[in-house]
């Protein structure tokens, strides 16, 4: 049996403001789960289908010996949980320290200003993942990096790059680096702009773009060339494409 | 006053089984019922705040002259609809009349297989507008382009880019085009390839990818390079990075 304050504090964890009363978050579905109990996260307390338990044995059992586990069917963790088709488990986790945001970077750094989707931002980790690049800055309204649509479309890649919270103006002010930005008809195509070694690209709010304090930071303006009619691309998109154009001529990992 | 059945039918629209017995979907929010209302597509009953309706006068009256119009408060547009932040409007349109998919294709078109999220689908559409490819081809049991999620992350392109049903084995035997797929460890980089100047570009389901009956029609394997860790990319950032790296070389739109 699923102690009840258990489930409470699961139900909880879904709004930012017991996340962080509780400096906890949720973690659900088995990908995810999975990754997670070999990461260097530590996880307070499991629930899992019977399943999910017996497959992850070896993983859970190398955890740290605090952890408190938790049997459940199916119909419990789905109502316990924020998605309604979690047919495997939900960890409550800690959340790692809060550390200041870098000025050394030694390669690339994607700089968020005020991304408001959860699907979004999780999308822009998984990315920001698969192209190497390992941290995150993002302004101080940019949706909760904890919230449980993040954690999910991040697929496991929220537990590589971590994502640092500041005021992005005075960050901009003190890092010496290129930074690239997407503003409207402006700046050079990203299939012919040669970028530097290092540098920071800056992602806009899904509506009104970069903001204008911190376009003023932009030393480089890039577009994505349009081909077609839409006005616009989701700003995911846009992240990956202007990654994969950064990452060109770069060896792929793997190879 | 919205007359009770305009809001019965318009809660019904929300589920596919009657927006295909009606023939008829939704399309909500200012940006997509104003691209709406200069395509040709029929609309047949348009709900609007007195602001939206009072911004858009001009282009509702070139509207087709059955054109039910109604006034309505915000909280009865937000309650009736799918969106809870909609504070313009909704429109009821009907649906085009279907038609075969085309054998005949000039320049590429998307085929996709069994692709399930509605955000998918419609940032895959406006993915298409934006690199200008006007041609759609689904499975069967891809998720329902007329969804409101669909319709609403396609931010207006379902207004230019069509989605042809059908079943695609017997189309792929049809089409004599390369047909470019993404498979697993399998294929050439899409920054090395030199693409045929027609074609067909795959795309698999989120979780399982391209289907082995379909796979088996794939004429050149390819793959985005990756050069991090993450294990794979969302199936609509995939289609923007192929897309991309398709029209590189070739002369952007507006120049």
């Amino acid at each position: 049996m699923v102690p009840k304050k258990t489930l409470k504090l699961i139900k909880s964890l879904q709004l930012k403001k017991y996340r962080y009363q509780e400096k906890l978050f949720l973690v659900e579905g088995a990908k995810s789960i999975a990754e997670l109990l070999i990461s260097s996260f530590k996880v307070r307390t499991l629930l899992g289908t019977s399943v999910f338990i017996n497959q992850h044995q070896s993983l859970i059992e190398r955890c740290n010996s605090q952890l408190e586990i938790y049997q459940a069917e199916e119909s419990i963790i789905s109502s316990a949980g924020s998605f309604k088709n979690n047919n495997a488990g939900i960890a409550v986790v800690e959340m790692p320290a809060s550390q200041l945001a870098p000025e050394e970077i030694s390669n690339y750094a994607l700089v968020l200003d005020t991304i408001r989707d959860p699907g979004n931002l999780g999308t822009i980790i998984r990315v920001a993942d698969w192209y190497g690049i390992s941290l995150i800055i993002s302004s101080h309204d940019t949706t909760d990096e904890y919230n449980p649509k993040v954690i999910s479309a991040s697929m496991g890649s929220f537990l590589r790059v971590p994502v640092y919270r500041t005021e992005l103006v005075s960050y901009l002010q003190k890092v010496n680096l290129p930074v690239y930005g997407t503003l409207v008809n402006q700046g050079i195509s990203v299939h012919q702009l040669g970028f530097a070694k290092q540098g920071l690209i800056v992602l806009g709010n899904e509506s009104e773009g970069i903001s204008s304090e911190v376009a003023s930071y932009v030393t480089q303006a890039i577009h994505i060339p349009q081909f077609g009619v839409a006005e616009s691309l989701n700003v995911s998109v846009a992240t990956a494409i202007i990654c994969d154009n950064l990452r060109r001529g770069v060896m792929p990992s793997g190879t």
